[in-house]
């Protein structure tokens, strides 16, 4: 899965990298577009603060066997559709193919907060900014495709 | 240190984003330099496995209080130097400065490696592709210092 995953993105990435640069400056933008800078900052720490989590989950795996590999493998479905949001949106510069795919992006976050919450509170918490940023996220996708349909 | 990490990513994003985009592309870069797109794969995953780690080794707070509150010291330690050095490097663009800071920054990612396997050796292993990958930017950062001296 995680190899499924890493291959799945560096594809995405050599496709997306270009479009980031060219293709996403020209769109109209909704008022609430924050600066790009936000983005890698935003990601960085909700990267990590969501690997925190699945450490935490991961830890009670000999407690909870069934709901721990539930929650990983929702966390490594998610982690999928987060790397493939990239290639939908920038790669094939379909921002309607997008939205669709982070509205099932954010169900699948859900999930992996209602399973990890179960099992470990900390980890719940972990995933809260998390599910708030693509709640955000999913507005701005919206935006993007509405402003330049 | 959460905020006081995010903040001062944030501040250094706002100044170093635009550098990215047209300081980066005129540099003379060493021969081993992968493509952009390599960037943010490399690093969401990476973040995402350090987290992991962090989170193993958190869950055995109670067993190893000592060693955990320690190698967690020195995980936020590195996270910060990690954030610092986008600011040296692109938002001052002083590749020499960011050499240095890099040095120190791979110290405190082999002291949380170090203490972390201590504590749990899985932790330890998901560190070792971070320390991996911060030894070739620190191969790059050096070589683009040197072709631009």
């Amino acid at each position: 899965m995680v190899a499924t995953t890493v291959g799945l993105g560096y594809i995405s990435g050599l496709v997306t990298q270009t479009s980031v640069d060219t293709w996403y400056p020209t769109l109209n933008k909704p008022s609430f577009t924050p600066p790009n800078a936000a983005f890698p900052i935003a990601w960085s720490t909700l990267y990590v603060l969501m690997g925190i989590a699945a450490g935490l989950v991961w830890s009670r795996l000999d407690m909870q066997r069934e709901e721990v590999r539930k929650g990983l493998t929702f966390f490594a479905i998610q982690f999928a559709l987060n790397m493939l949001w990239s290639y939908l949106f920038f790669g094939l510069q379909n921002p309607m193919l997008a939205l669709v795919e982070i509205i099932i992006l954010w169900l699948m976050i859900y999930e992996t907060w209602f399973l990890f919450k179960k099992v470990h509170k900390i980890a719940g918490w972990l995933m809260v900014p998390y599910l708030l940023w693509v709640t955000y996220a999913l507005a701005l996708n919206a935006g993007i495709w509405y402003l330049n349909r």
